[in-house]
């Protein structure tokens, strides 16, 4: 393989993919071709992972009766969490948290059950496994982005009942339901900042040099 | 904010970018401004988060003893890894498995404390979080790439050893030491491919229909 060197023309072009990706929960009619769908799930595939376990699996739901069970669980969770909310369970009430009934394509990701490896997870084996297959999402997502689909990830459900229904072995566990496909715009910034639910973090919170940022140690 | 519409070729970049994209071990001498960091931390701050958490904290590595001091937890993990290899204990020591003491930066990935937020983790807490930090570490990877910088993540460590290193507070965990600087070349394939140590899956081993992936079932 040639070695590839990005210009800054093509740079910029990739800075505005990792900024323009939202976390969709409106979507539109319309559907997401296979072969746009295999050049997103080829991008999940492309993702790192420790050891290269790869222990990402994905699973398409394509029978009408499937999503509809897979609606009732995360209805069900959504009613769960509200009564969590103590104050501000009316606001979470009024929010759109998802699209699952909406979108043209649902996918449920799935952490494999562990295959043993040590490589680089002796210390943390649950967490670097589940940290690869997300870096996959979001190398879905921001593919997804670049094809001008709308992707949300939902996860809103109990991850054994999702496995039961999508018959996954012991040791997995179902991480998203993610929402796919065509929508009608896409939001200015997160939604949950749109709407007030909570607000970005400054750089100067998040950041700091050869110590923990901080201002968020407590006191 | 315009609606971004990418083109075929702008969609093509963004491809290109995320198969390009290697988790490095060799780096080469030279710097990473101040101007590309930020650019890079900033592609971080902009990933997904569960119930907008931004769980993400970042430590620059400055001090050149906290770095040597890294490197000696690391390499008393690279130790306990290997004698916990058996019979590829003597492969596992001819590989370069990390680039800590090469790069031009080095930079802690932190999981912030839990701050109690339900939206979307009622089921899965940790994962969740932990997930979301995860993504924003793949955006990084992918701005890097971008900025033809490479950029690998060790996860040699004991959690609570770095996290007293780094004066983190309690509830927190590291999960990454972020190596990033200037290559000679990117790596055609992952490197643990290309030396034999593990191979690529096959999409049909990753991807099932209405069902997790038949051959993954273990009977």
């Amino acid at each position: 393989m040639e070695q590839i060197n990005f210009s800054q023309h093509e740079r910029d072009v990739i800075y505005q993919v990792i900024h323009a990706r939202r976390d969709m929960r409106h979507f539109a009619d319309g559907e997401v071709s296979d072969e746009v769908l295999s050049r997103i799930l080829e991008a999940a595939h492309a993702a790192p992972s420790v050891g290269y376990m790869q222990p990402w699996r994905f699973v398409r739901i394509k029978k009408d009766e499937l999503r509809e069970a897979l609606i009732a669980l995360v209805e069900e969770e959504k009613d769960k969490t509200a009564n969590q909310m103590d104050e501000r369970k009316a606001e979470f009430m009024r929010l759109k948290i998802e699209g699952i009934r909406d979108c043209a394509e649902l996918i449920a990701v799935v952490l494999a059950p562990d295959d043993g490896t040590i490589f680089g997870r002796r210390t943390m084996p649950e967490e670097m496994a589940l940290c690869s297959v997300s870096c996959a999402i979001e190398n879905m997502w921001l593919a997804a982005r670049a094809e001008n689909l709308g992707m949300g990830w939902v996860s809103f459900f109990d991850p054994n009942d999702v496995a039961t229904l999508l018959h996954c072995p012991e040791g997995s566990k179902p991480i998203a339901l993610l929402c796919l496909g065509p929508v009608k715009a896409f939001y200015d910034k997160p939604m949950l900042e749109t709407e007030g639910w909570r607000s970005r973090e400054d750089m100067g919170a998040i950041l700091g040099e050869n110590h923990y940022p901080i201002s968020h140690i407590k006191s």
